[in-house]
């Protein structure tokens, strides 16, 4: 008998259909024992539907008031499902996140949670009540509606199981978990069993997006145990765990590769190699609102250095223009960029006690004929820019080297609930 | 420089071409040093499109999650009408019921409104801001949203210009204001500038449908003025207002004719002429949820008396089956009924002063041969039932002979703000 907080996004709830579809599921935890807190999403297109109502008022609309616009439509789902859990004799009340009082600081479309009061939610549960709550939304401390902004449900969903100390936040997905690589581009591609946050917030922002990275740093932080998981097919799906020794030592090397297809390089050259040159390079790129991924600076040569970072590729031609003056004012001998690269990371927690893994990775890939152009690493992920043609190959080849296809000798013992 | 509360019905803000007519007329108010607070209903077509919603899912919703859904339909039109008025440099916040502190009781679906907190809203009106509030909702006081029934929007508006003490009320509709009769019926029906609460009272449940009766009996005990205007056009509109001796002196006799077509009459004939006759016949009526409207029992004759009422013409199958045996069990002689009656009332606080009213009522229709079935009257009102035939006939021949198409002698002091 668990406590589980379960969330539901846009396409989970995306018409009636659905949306007893999840009613279905939740009566079935209830009918095994346990209680159950449930998020979810506005049915997939209202929240484009009331954006366009919104724009059409307001080229800019006031936050505020976008708000109190967007918060309907969660809580149209709330009712909604409700309605559908009490009709299965699942006695249910929903609530807006303003009601169970998730109270964010004061930043319109995109607040920060920063206090749960549970005593509603625990009221409910004691009375073997489901609670169903609005994602996405909650409220200032002067009660005016704030929302998190997209893909907030999964942050209130880790945030509640976090003040509620539930035992684990299922995020229902269009996916069954979290994969060693994308099944579509690696046909041997296998799902994990676990994976640990810090692995789940590189392959996170390495493209595969099954979760907001966010919800991910929140479940890390207060050691909330998550798991991904299909919202119409039954199976353990993916459970994202602590970081503890255990787990790291059980580990494969690398549990997946992770890609990205849409980034574009940039590279400066014959850069005065002086105190306060990157700074020089990236304020004005930051400042034209261009997020920059990569930053690569070699060691210098003759009092001049080479710098490189990547962008995604929809502000390229812009950064290009950028750097044109910035090459200019710094003195630096030219520029030039490539829009047709791709970057692909190997992840694992196993790498910090195993030498030799960007090693073979270099060797994988050189016996493919494929040419590194860019190496960054971290502690548990290294990271190569490539010609975009050659990312399939690559990743392949890394998938087989790494044997992801394989089973890990360990037997699992984590199941779902 | 007034405060005044202004509500905009489903249909004044039914698009967003709507929204912006109204965001310009609320402006125009405040550009002439006016403080004001709208409230507004769901867009028309919405509280509709949200109960299919509801009854797909549960043929029975539960109420209290028909409230959560259905007051999605006015925050949305709060947001969007709140972002008109910034839009024009009006500063504005928009506010849900539960939000300014409308609570309510707990009677979901049909609330009551038992207190209004108006701290919130005034410190806004003091820092210059338009607020606009959801109308048709609020909460009880365990913070569940509640829903005050269809046409809720109305009372919202006079409750909050109650709490405010504002110093008017405006509610505008898709009529320019309360006339003497049917425009449709009588060519020369006259727009009234004022008349009192009683009156409005009469006319309304006769068919004048311009305000939900709830909001007329509100406005008429906290002494709320309320204006009915054209949403769309200029113009004064209708002031109800209290019935204090000048009005009344002021008054012409009759105000205004108002008339009912759907009514059905059923009469029971040789009903025993003992105590708890009337309950026993219209006991079973009530019990099977038929509304009663006008009853009229005679003097007895000979130990047995004649007992008539009317229904709604829906009803009136069902009301003769109820009879059958209602007949039966009483020992009364017969009963027999007319599904082709219509009634027509005079209506004026006028006639508490002046005798021979009703007789000049009932001499105009004789001249034009016209037969009173059933006569009912109020201090203010003089009702009969006639054929439906008549109906038109009767209307024009008692707004001619009460001299209502022509204008009071009294010059009107009476001006929209």
């Amino acid at each position: 008998m668990a406590l589980l907080v379960q969330k539901f996004g846009g396409t989970s709830v995306g018409d009636l259909d659905r949306i007893q579809g999840v009613a279905d599921k939740v009566k079935r935890f209830r009918d095994q024992g346990h209680d159950v807190v449930v998020v979810v999403s506005a049915m997939s297109g209202e929240t484009n539907r009331l954006t366009e109502l919104a724009t059409n008022i307001q080229k800019q609309p006031t936050p505020r008031e976008m708000d109190v616009l967007l918060s309907t439509g969660e809580q149209v789902t709330i009712a909604l499902l409700a309605m559908a859990l009490n009709e299965r004799d699942c006695p249910t009340r929903s609530y807006t996140g303003g009601q169970v009082s998730i109270i964010t600081d004061q930043a319109h479309t995109k607040a920060r949670i920063q206090q749960i009061d549970t005593e509603r939610m625990r009221a409910d549960l004691d009375q073997g009540r489901v609670v169903v709550v609005a994602g996405f939304q909650g409220r200032d401390a002067e009660g005016n509606i704030t929302t998190l902004g997209r893909g907030g449900s999964d942050t209130t969903a880790v945030a509640l199981a976090a003040a509620l100390e539930a035992d684990e936040c299922q995020i229902y997905t269009d996916v069954d978990g979290v994969y060693t690589t994308d099944p579509r581009v690696v046909e041997g591609a296998r799902r994990l069993d676990k994976i640990t946050f810090e692995e789940m917030l590189e392959m996170a922002s390495l493209g595969s997006k099954v979760l907001q990275i966010r919800a991910v740093e929140f479940a890390g932080k207060y050691n909330v145990k998550l798991r991904v998981l299909h919202s119409m097919q039954e199976g353990p799906g993916t459970l994202i765990t602590i970081d503890d020794e255990d787990v790291a030592m059980e580990s494969p090397v690398v549990s997946g590769i992770a890609f990205n297809r849409d980034e574009a390089k940039v590279t400066i050259k014959g850069v005065p190699d002086i105190p306060g040159v990157a700074s020089r390079i990236l304020g004005p790129v930051s400042k034209a609102n261009i997020e920059v991924d990569m930053i690569v600076q070699n060691v210098a040569d003759d009092r001049t250095t080479d710098f490189t970072f990547t962008v995604h590729r929809n502000d390229y031609q812009r950064t290009l223009e950028v750097c044109a003056s910035v090459c200019e004012e710094l003195g630096a001998r030219e520029y030039d960029g490539d829009g047709k690269i791709a970057k692909v990371s190997i992840v694992g927690v196993g790498m910090r006690s195993h030498a030799g893994v960007a090693t073979r990775m270099f060797e994988a890939l050189a016996a493919e004929g494929i040419n590194i152009q860019i190496i960054s690493t971290s502690e548990i992920k290294v990271s190569v820019i490539i010609a975009e043609k050659y990312l399939e190959l690559a990743v392949r080849a890394l998938h087989s080297v790494f044997e992801l296809d394989r089973e890990p000798v360990e037997s699992s013992d984590v199941k779902a609930v």
